[in-house]
């Protein structure tokens, strides 16, 4: 049987002789540039609840839950008892599901600004889509975002993700770095780049190009930015810009949907009229999705005489994801999230408390579910604050790396947790002592990258 | 219990019903265009093999196949086994699997060009990334692509799909025709439309854009476009043109990977420099890949010292698509692939006799698996020559309603077959009965369309 040669090899090899395989046939053998390590990565064999067990049978807890897109840790019973049965009927047919009505229907339901809702296969298509469909109702070419912001794979999207004080130019007009090599010149041209959370400096660069942007993209807690939340007034003043420009608000919440039941929206009193969904709502599963108001989702309906937005994918909707984020999501109700929430205020808490009794110089950022360590002593403000030059990332790694093989902790390489609702007070302590013990064996280095 | 309420519903609301729901919350009711159905669409229920049935207990033969996704049809066993196995030990990590190497290396086996390949979640981000990629290396904006031809919904590559004779102009130089309301011009202006399988009119048009394009895209048996094979010195002009001009040869695979061990591309003795691949390398499950010659996939690498084009994805390569289609693949082997190849081979056969006994002026295009109908006398050569008009195309409707309704058969929505290997002569037989049937029906229309 192919599975069982497969499952029979996996235990055969090391992670370094894995390794040496995939760099002959992937580039830089991985297949994400986030799992990448020197001087390889480490495989793993399976998953449960929040420990992750690599196939030297090393368990680890996992604040990762795969960037961020597990909110119930692995293999939940209840989502894989509901997902197994969905395989035996079918993953994917050319024909419509109760399923994804369903599970619109949950998710339209939990936040107001959701009034019709699709489905797409990524967190990447669904910005992407939501792009499409603000440029198909204003009919205008412009996007504006924030630098620093990952908003996936959409070369439009990821203008100045990257951007590093060699070509961001005055912050009165950062210019539009491109992420990849023989990125359209036009691509640069048509996004326009904000400092987030800077509502002067915002509102005279969209100012400049009034009457040319079809939407204004937020996260409103953006991870690559800082993790820093975005601040009410910024948020409203944005919004009322829009109103009088004729532009629209579009929400990235692939990673925030997280912070509230309604979704990291739910804290601000102006609602986007877009918002892009992934991560979580999938339950494990690949997954991504697009909402927002029904005059402006409607260039997306085919009965329409004149479709403004023909829009297709051949998983998109698919009743395995579907199934698997229905049971997520319904698990994820207002207790949980306040439970989950609650938590991670407790891990805080006790981890500002290491960072005083260690006495080093690092801050924390983050709300919800959700925290991000930065090897300074207050936490940043801005994208260009929390930016961090090459000497931070070698510590940063080393860190990882210490936590990783020492501490058996997981977390995303930028020093960020993600918390999901499997984890209890006993884990929260094994991630206070463990940064206790970093802290005070990095100490040293800590204090003199703060000179 | 969630799911038990979910599919305890799905058996008490007809199709009207959970479709009165769906247009409340879903643009148009419905995740993708291409299951949209006047007046509403059909639920399924499950699916099993090469019949899949609906929530009214009502059994069709699926040649559908979500949209030709399904090589092996719905729920093999060794796949569900396969994949239920790995939901059990999760779904998605932080960390590499053995599964994704494993599954790149088949694949890499498969098919000489892929010296190298990377995972992503959809046909769509496989060609966004394959066409990153060919800028990343050539550090050139320009694409050219064929009038006509679908290669997913990142803007640049969907140009010119639904051209029609009111905006697609002159054959020596199409327009680049926006598929969405508000494409930015920019977009329009980088992308380049060629005929396809017309070799004067390319190579003029090439030539005009000589030193900007980065890759010219070709599907070998584009699917929109007619289905009809790339001719041998149509794609061997291509390939001299691009070795010429420093551009790259870009394959959609997607759809046609399943014509031949090593796809499509085994039919030519040219190599592309990339190839984009999606639907049945998934078993089922969402995927895409890219994959190419080494020296240009190292604009991946994040071990080079400059990283051309940093790319990740929260779902890429996830251990339970790679499982699915590690085990489909391997399945879909060369005995495999000659066996289903000549019972689809069978089928035309037994169609064109059909068409032949109740004398009607339809035609047969397609190659492999695949075939697609035509409501002409003689097939057509180009997506000119194809292209329904508004009455071709409401007899067409009428005529899959027809199927669907009263012969019980699916059929994707351009009159195309895509076949599966656990079909049997039998099911040929119910297919060539089918559309004899259907073709004596509709006959004074299709002798009335052709005047
Ligand atoms: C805020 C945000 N938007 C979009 C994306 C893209 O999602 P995906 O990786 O599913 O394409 C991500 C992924 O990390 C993200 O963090
Ligand atoms: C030739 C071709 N390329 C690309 C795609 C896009 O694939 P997906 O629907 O998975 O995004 C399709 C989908 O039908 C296709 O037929």
């Amino acid at each position: 049987m192919d599975t069982d040669h497969i499952n029979s090899l996996s235990h055969k090899r090391t992670s370094e002789e894995i390794y040496n395989q995939a760099c002959k046939i992937i580039p830089g053998g991985v297949s994400r540039n986030t799992i990448f390590h020197h001087p390889y990565p480490h495989y793993i064999s399976h998953a449960n609840g929040c420990y992750a067990t690599d196939i030297n049978n090393i368990q680890r807890l996992d604040f990762g839950n795969n960037m961020a897109a597990l909110i119930h840790g692995h293999a939940h019973p209840d989502i894989v008892d509901a997902v197994i049965k969905q395989i035996r009927k079918g993953t994917a047919y050319t024909m419509a599901t109760e399923a994804e009505v369903l599970y619109a229907q949950l998710l339209c339901d939990r936040t107001p600004s959701f009034e019709k809702i699709r489905f797409v296969n990524s967190g990447t298509e669904a910005v992407m889509a939501m792009i499409k469909t603000a440029r198909a109702y204003t009919g205008r070419p412009k996007i504006a975002k924030a630098e620093g912001a990952y908003h996936g794979t959409y070369d439009f999207a990821e203008v100045s993700q990257t951007a590093n004080p060699a070509n961001w130019g005055d912050i009165n007009q950062p210019n539009s770095v491109p992420v990849a090599n023989g990125t359209p010149q036009s691509v640069l041209n048509d996004v326009i780049i904000f400092p987030y959370n800077d509502i002067e400096h915002t509102l005279a660069i969209l100012d400049q190009n009034a009457s040319e942007i079809a939407c204004v993209i937020i996260d409103p807690v953006p991870h690559r930015v800082g993790l820093m939340e975005g601040k009410t007034n910024f948020i409203e003043a944005i919004y009322e810009w829009t109103r009088k420009n004729g532009a629209l608000l579009a929400f990235d919440e692939v990673v925030t949907y997280r912070v509230n039941y309604g979704g990291a929206q739910q804290n601000y009193s102006v609602k986007p009229d877009l918002t892009a969904l992934g991560k979580i709502i999938g339950g494990g599963f690949p997954v991504g999705a697009f909402a927002g108001r029904s005059d402006i989702m409607k260039v997306l309906d085919p009965r329409e005489s004149k479709l403004l937005f023909p829009h297709s994918g051949t998983f998109s909707a698919n009743p395995v994801s579907m199934t698997a984020g229905h049971t997520t999501m319904k698990m994820y109700n207002k207790d949980a999230i306040l439970k989950l929430n609650t938590l991670t205020q407790k891990a805080t808490d006790q981890i500002r408390e290491a960072i005083k009794i260690a006495d080093v110089p690092v801050s924390i950022t983050g709300t919800g579910s959700m925290f991000r360590l930065h090897l300074k002593p207050s936490a940043p403000t801005s994208y260009r604050e929390a930016y961090q030059n090459c000497e931070t990332k070698t510590l940063i790694n080393e860190m990882l790396d210490y936590l990783f093989l020492d501490e058996k902790i997981m977390m995303i390489n930028t020093l960020t947790c993600m918390f999901s609702t499997v984890m209890t007070q006993k884990e929260i302590d094994m991630l206070s002592q463990a940064l206790l013990n970093m802290f005070k064996r990095f100490k040293t280095q800590l204090h003199s990258l703060d000179k």
